[in-house]
């Protein structure tokens, strides 16, 4: 089968490599209909070092059962499932909780030696606990939005339930990426009196406040810090979602926070310290976030979206078949594409 | 008047001083009966470069108010007051949301140039925002538990809260001065199942224990996380109370935390970034806390001092008057003491 390998920063290759099989009783296998390229793809894309192995790539996606081990119990094949990006067991106390992405058994597809999901098909540890099946039958239309909720969607909605996002409130958004642009969809959902968007891509501040934004910051910095404040009656978001991960976002993110508000992170951090310790203790601030539990939250977002009452798959931006996965990348890296559907 | 007046490190003075006056028409002045010193004094004792004017020290008390202005509404001459260590104007949003050291016109006690309480009187700002009056006649008894929320219990309590204490959860709690101790009697109030206190003085740990600590953890850094995790099923604390402030202890709480979990921060933190972002991310921990708004915990805690529920006044070990203060300060830094009651 046909595959996408990462051998190096730049260096992604669409190769045959064995077929996806079960390994585990507790497996399942998935022919991939629909994948994408993430952003947090675009990390290794720019720094990974040379590797001989290289990292088969990608970890959202919808897919079709194709065969199942002997221990599964509900997953059935034939069964259209999302992919959630990480796998869980389902039945350890995180995953009882609600937050499969610290399962003692979680792990992240096309990550440290896991098969991904930019490929043909791909095999799924703890298929029970970790796919969730679809009973939408072949309405390609809503196929784009429905993918969402494999992460990214799901992420957007981590940052906003952590930045305590609610009726009344005003959330800023750092990040013009897909991930800032579902969280906007988050924060509507849930109910945000203002939304800010910060972010200086016109194309996608557009879509942003389509999707619910009443302001635009494309400033940087102080003047986006002072920006933020001028409309916020001075005070700064009650809520602020953090969706880049860099120390710049994060610092950023801690100075237009009100006092007692919240802050939902979800962009991976590139540093391993936090800037703004002090200014965020003195403000009182809230620090929350992580790898989203895009499989728990599927229950509450998927039926806005069978109901049309949002639609996050407007992310997408372009689709590639598998021969086109390295050309996504570039596109996205040059921020040329949004967000790349990939269709194998 | 005689007041405490900090001149450098290791320099604090009792000297005679102007009278405490009103300025404002919504100042009151109290004369101080019981005052504290608290463990955060001891950072500019450690490291306060010399001064000429010197800095009025002290921002915990209870008194008697001795005058107000023409604008007080609801205190009066002759009340028993706790003063919680921020003013606040009782008025603004913040106030309004229980968060008084976030409010608009606040400003901290014995700090910044603000006259401190470890003197025979001060002024108070906001008065009727500020002072909480007491109707407990003169039990002489219950002063040192009292005195307790003007500070260090709220202080406690604001990291119980932040780090999710409730019934069923394990805590943990890093610190074991005059703080963690009251972090220990507010995680038992709350309802947690298991509370370990990490500490390193016998006599403090022992009165973790008489306050409901199950387990004392004596090990530092690596040890003390592994000590945790033994303690915890292999998971580490739902929730952690930060009660020191050190880069070395916010990495330990990040560490011990269960994924998941929570981190209540109430130590003033003295580095500017935080360590274990990344290690914070990836196990979705949420961070919080801050000054603690003492004046809205007192509603909460005062019952159950009256009660004789919990008892945090015996925190205090020794008491001074003021001319013992410059003594106090240096047995709290060689941890003879640990917390010091002033008597002026």
């Amino acid at each position: 089968m046909r595959a996408t390998v990462m051998y190096g920063a730049g260096d992604v290759r669409v190769e045959n490599v064995p077929d996806a099989g079960l390994v585990d009783p507790t497996d399942a296998v998935i022919r991939v209909t629909h994948a994408c390229i993430c952003g947090s793809d675009l990390w290794p894309f720019a720094s990974m070092a040379p590797s001989e192995e290289g990292q088969s790539m990608g970890h959202e996606a919808i897919g079709v059962v194709d065969a199942v081990g002997t221990e599964i119990r509900t997953i059935k094949p034939g069964q259209v499932v999302i992919m959630p990006f990480a796998f869980s067991d389902g039945t350890c106390e995180f995953c009882h909780d609600g937050l499969q992405t610290e399962c003692v058994h979680a792990g992240f597809f096309g990550n440290n030696g896991m098969n991904g999901a930019q490929a043909e098909a791909l095999r799924i540890p703890y298929a029970d606990g970790t796919l969730y099946p679809l009973d939408v039958g072949d309405d390609m239309a809503m196929m784009p939005s429905l993918l969402t909720l494999s992460d990214v969607l799901g992420t957007g909605h981590h940052a906003a339930v952590h930045a305590h996002v609610g009726p009344g409130k005003i959330a800023a958004v750092i990040g013009d990426g897909a991930v800032g642009l579902c969280g906007v969809v988050a924060a509507k959902r849930l109910g945000a009196e203002q939304i800010i968007i910060l972010g200086r891509h016109a194309d996608r501040t557009d879509l942003a406040q389509q999707f619910g934004a009443s302001d635009v910051v494309a400033e940087r910095g102080e003047a986006a810090v002072e920006r933020v404040k001028e409309l916020t009656g001075g005070l700064g978001a009650h809520s602020v979602l953090e969706c880049v991960g860099l120390a710049a976002s994060m610092d950023t993110a801690i100075r237009i926070a009100r006092p007692g508000g919240a802050i939902g992170r979800v962009g991976v951090p590139q540093d391993a310290d936090m800037p703004g310790s002090q200014a965020a203790f003195f403000a009182n601030l809230t620090i929350g976030g992580g790898p989203a539990p895009a499989r728990a939250y599927i229950d509450e977002l998927l039926p806005d979206i069978l109901e049309g009452e949002i639609e996050p798959g407007r992310v997408f931006d372009r689709i590639v078949d598998l021969d086109g996965v390295p050309g996504g990348y570039q596109a996205m890296a040059d921020r040329e594409a949004l967000k790349v559907m990939v269709r194998p």
